[in-house]
């Protein structure tokens, strides 16, 4: 981690390093999950579990919108809740809706997804820090822990394409939350990352940052973490959703 | 779940049934720990990570405390927070003190312990949330999650009895915070489960309060998740402790 104070340039150059080598396109659940090698239950295992991570979206960016004591941040900002609700009467629907497609298309009952009742705790728990995080560190803190956002339409792209490609459960429409981050999540980050260029301006604020965005990566890869464990070695999780449950027949 | 309303005893019965079935003596890791099949260095890895959970009982404590309107009670429960920090100058040590009895034991640096950077993410999050959860819930709640004080002298005498017979870098002195706990656990357990059986007296309560105990099992049974899936199965953690770092030479 940095000790000297760093140019915009190195400052990004840092940020992009941090991505290069924490952030979760490396875990191996991921290539599992692109390249076809999980099983129609880890998959949804997966989404069930990444609903926890979904929902806490616009919740951390209302949290962040409400400490920021500028009108034109927050007129930026708000887009994100926007994107992520959705509009009254889901027209258009937001990218939480748009994950339960994902979650209805892999046959979960929807209830059971929202209650969270069978999501892995060290999933929910990772969530939680990541809300608490925004709404206890600084501003810049908050702001630089968004910049996964910087690193996720490389991972975006492959997983679809894998995913279409390999599992024939799979169909563009259900996958269609990723379609629209691909467009949001580049305009979000570019903004997010001038923010954090132009603010951290002492070997102490890029320090900060630099670790916001480390323990971001560190609550993605949690999450990862937790599904290998139980989904993929197989290890005992009370309560957590089984093969089986909350299983809604459908048309496929 | 209870769907109808339990008498004390039956809720007692109900609480001990989640500990038979939810509490961390189930996991895998623990029975690794005391037959002696951990390495040196997968011990130190629990007692590294397990300073986390050791260093927030004080603050989650304080944080119950202060939701206490109730003198009597708060004189009962202020105990707590004597028996882990201790009296002034150490006389006499406390339990995270005697905590660090054991990590300073095994070699690990102490303020690389106590700065938990070399932790797993996964713990430190449960951990968070665990105080998080006695900040938010109600007051029967948080207590509730008290009670696997109920479970514990039961896998710390295991745990003491096989770790001393099993591995020969553990020596009596070190596990000296188990022996102290085994008089605290009962005492601060008979307490709090008489004040469930006393104050959860409708379906409701009695529901919240049983659901406590499942969450606060499962923040014990995801600290050790983290641990198996990291320090035995070999998983990558990016940022955390690895075999090697913060060793202090000491004379074994």
């Amino acid at each position: 981690m940095t000790d000297r104070l760093l140019s915009p340039d190195e400052m990004e150059a840092a940020l992009r390093q941090i991505g290069a080598t924490r952030y979760h396109h490396l875990h191996p659940f991921h290539e599992m999950l692109h390249t076809g090698q999980c099983s129609r239950d880890q998959v949804r295992a997966w989404a069930l579990n990444r609903y926890c991570y979904q929902r806490i979206i616009p919740l951390k960016d209302a949290a962040l919108l409400a400490r920021m004591d500028d009108t034109v941040l927050r007129r930026v900002w708000r887009q994100r809740i926007h994107d992520h609700d959705g509009e009254i009467g889901d027209a258009p629907e937001g990218g939480l809706r748009r994950w339960l497609a994902l979650t209805d298309g892999l046959g979960l009952d929807r209830d059971y997804v929202t209650s969270m009742e069978g999501a892995l705790p060290a999933v929910r728990f990772a969530c939680e820090a990541y809300v608490n995080y925004v709404k206890e560190r600084s501003l810049l803190e908050a702001i630089a822990s968004s910049l996964t956002e910087m690193f996720s339409p490389m991972i975006i792209s492959i997983r679809v394409r894998g995913m279409l490609a390999n599992y024939d459960f799979i169909t563009e429409d259900i996958l269609r939350y990723f379609g629209h981050r691909l467009s949001e999540a580049p305009r979000d980050a570019d903004f997010a990352l001038d923010y954090v260029k132009r603010h951290a301006t002492t070997v102490e604020t890029q320090r900060a940052a630099l670790k916001a965005l480390e323990f971001k990566c560190s609550m993605l890869w949690a999450q990862l973490d937790a599904l290998q464990h139980v989904y993929v070695n197989g290890a005992a999780a009370p309560g957590a959703w089984a093969p089986g449950v909350a299983i809604v027949e459908q048309a496929a």
